[in-house]
């Protein structure tokens, strides 16, 4: 049985722990400061495909076959899994994910999937609804441009507060057992909603949610920041990241010393012109499968808050003038340490 | 502790109970033969709203404020909640849920939403990780026409297979409890692709996953289709009823006499000029919380399958000519007896 603690945390009390995992990324992704913890870059960002979404749906079977072998697992050992990226309906997912033949949960959570989707299949495994279950996601430059923002060939202006969508797909394994790393709490999120409306300063509309759910997870399990080597947020980029610790400092919270952003992380942000920093699901998802779970797993981190972000925008919405609700599910993972 | 049972079956050992469920409707649901289950009628199909879009998002709030309500319930009693609808980067639910501050997953299903959520509100209760779940969806006609197809002044012709995109919305809450309705036993589905293409007929698209899960339910559970008052499918509609009737009638599974379909419920086919028949997230969502729940409450049905059927496919898929996946998750639902 999984157990409650405050509003909105679980804590898992069978071990559930993340046995495999890999990320796949694109040629800006493995030219960036983490460019050799992808299991696979692909030069020229098609990965053998002719659409730019059928590339995003490659890249994310590919990160998924990866998470298996490692394991020596086969498809068939999934119990199921959970997937979603930003294309709408998911098509990234859908056309990615079917040839493996696994019973399949679509999520969608904007950049936060791969938060929501290890909080997911970390509950099923620890209740016993799932033995083996994946998480799954992935972003593709050329297609959130061109369905977010502009056709690509218009070649617009960006904005110094807007991100770049990382080419990158990432796939995590859990099961029960004790070998690190463990994932050993969850805090689910709220939709956290502050009026911003511009599309090109998603940090600003995400740093409001990850802000809620920190805070949430604190309070929850009466942990400090000093518990943590790491608070690791998705892709506030610059912006976002500011806004947040600010926040959390007006309420006494002290992240400062040890927050990570994967959005800050995962490019050279002056040399690889990507102003406010990386976003998408598959840029929290890759630091994560290709960065901290490794470093968990080989003792160098120990305790870290995984809390990808998602901005909850459509073209849609955007249009008809709407707000930018955010929201940001989050992991507490462990080495056992 | 959640059982598996087979390859993709979870029966749910700690009673879960259906507590309250409601479902909201537009002009065309309530003139059709179930017109009076909804707990309201939107005369316009406006709710209130300038938007279409702001209109979707107003019924799913309506259809969850309305079953709080019925059970006396605040929304910070809910634990968390499951959400989802057909549109871009679902904003249907987004702006429609988020006032309620309740923890929010975001899911994506297509019109298989209704028992997505359902089935992983009931996984959630009967583990521990919450003790009231929600799990709501909604569609929209107007929403769900432009987005799809064509703009509604176009006043294009429709095809004999296609479906009317219901205007409705459902939500269930669950919480442990041995009252009717009981969730037994959720399948987990499959991604299935036949290869049909034509996006104006997406019951032939759903129909082999519905026969997929309903396959495997009874696979899984050695139970047979004598063990059901009802097998209920999502919208396969006039089309994909007969071509699942048909899968499952080549494999010995006989389904005919006890097969009824959400889409070819909701409205009365040939008065109401909707061609093959209803579909939408709102079509089963409604069907489910506002007739077959409560009919079980009520004792007239003892046991059923819930299958809503989803197809994902998106207008970009569909124009770079690409076929149409489908799923459907399943619920045994029952009365206790």
């Amino acid at each position: 049985m999984s157990k409650r603690v405050g509003s909105a945390t679980i804590m898992l009390e069978n071990s559930v722990s993340a046995v495999s995992f890999a990320c796949v990324g694109g040629k800006k992704e493995g030219e960036g400061p983490f460019g050799d913890i992808f299991d696979y870059i692909d030069r020229d960002d098609k990965f053998g495909q002719e659409s730019f979404e059928e590339s995003e749906s490659a890249s994310q079977g590919l990160a998924l076959q990866n998470a298996l072998e490692k394991a020596q697992l086969k498809a068939t050992d999934l119990s199921f899994m959970f997937g979603g990226d930003l294309l709408n309906q998911c098509i990234g997912t859908s056309f990615g994910v079917s040839d493996f033949g696994v019973p399949f949960i679509g999520i969608y959570g904007a950049c936060s999937t791969m938060s929501e989707g290890l909080m997911l299949a970390s509950l099923s495994v620890d209740s016993g609804a799932g033995d083996k279950v994946a998480a799954v996601t992935s972003s593709h430059f050329c297609t959130a441009e061109r369905q977010y923002r502009f056709p690509l060939d218009y070649g617009g202006q960006r904005t110094p507060t807007s991100q770049w969508t990382a080419t990158a797909a990432g796939a995590v394994i859990v099961q029960k057992g004790n070998t690190a790393p463990i994932i050993k709490a969850v805090t689910v999120g709220k939709i956290e909603d502050k009026g911003i409306k511009d599309a090109n300063n998603m940090g600003a509309a995400m740093a409001p949610a990850a802000y809620s759910t920190i805070k949430q997870f604190f309070k929850d399990t009466s942990k400090s920041p000093d518990d943590f080597d790491c608070i690791v947020t998705g892709d506030l980029g610059l912006v976002g990241s500011r806004i947040l610790i600010e926040l959390l400092h007006r309420d006494g919270i002290e992240i400062a010393d040890r927050h990570l952003d994967c959005g800050c992380m995962i490019y050279n942000q002056k040399e690889q012109d990507v102003h406010a920093g990386g976003s998408g699901c598959g840029c929290a998802a890759s630091m994560l499968c290709g960065h901290f779970l490794p470093e968990i797993r080989a003792g160098r981190l120990n305790n870290i808050l995984f809390a990808a972000t998602g901005a909850l925008l459509s073209p849609t919405s955007t249009q008809q003038g709407k707000s930018i609700p955010g929201i940001s599910h989050l992991a507490w993972i462990s080495s056992g340490v």
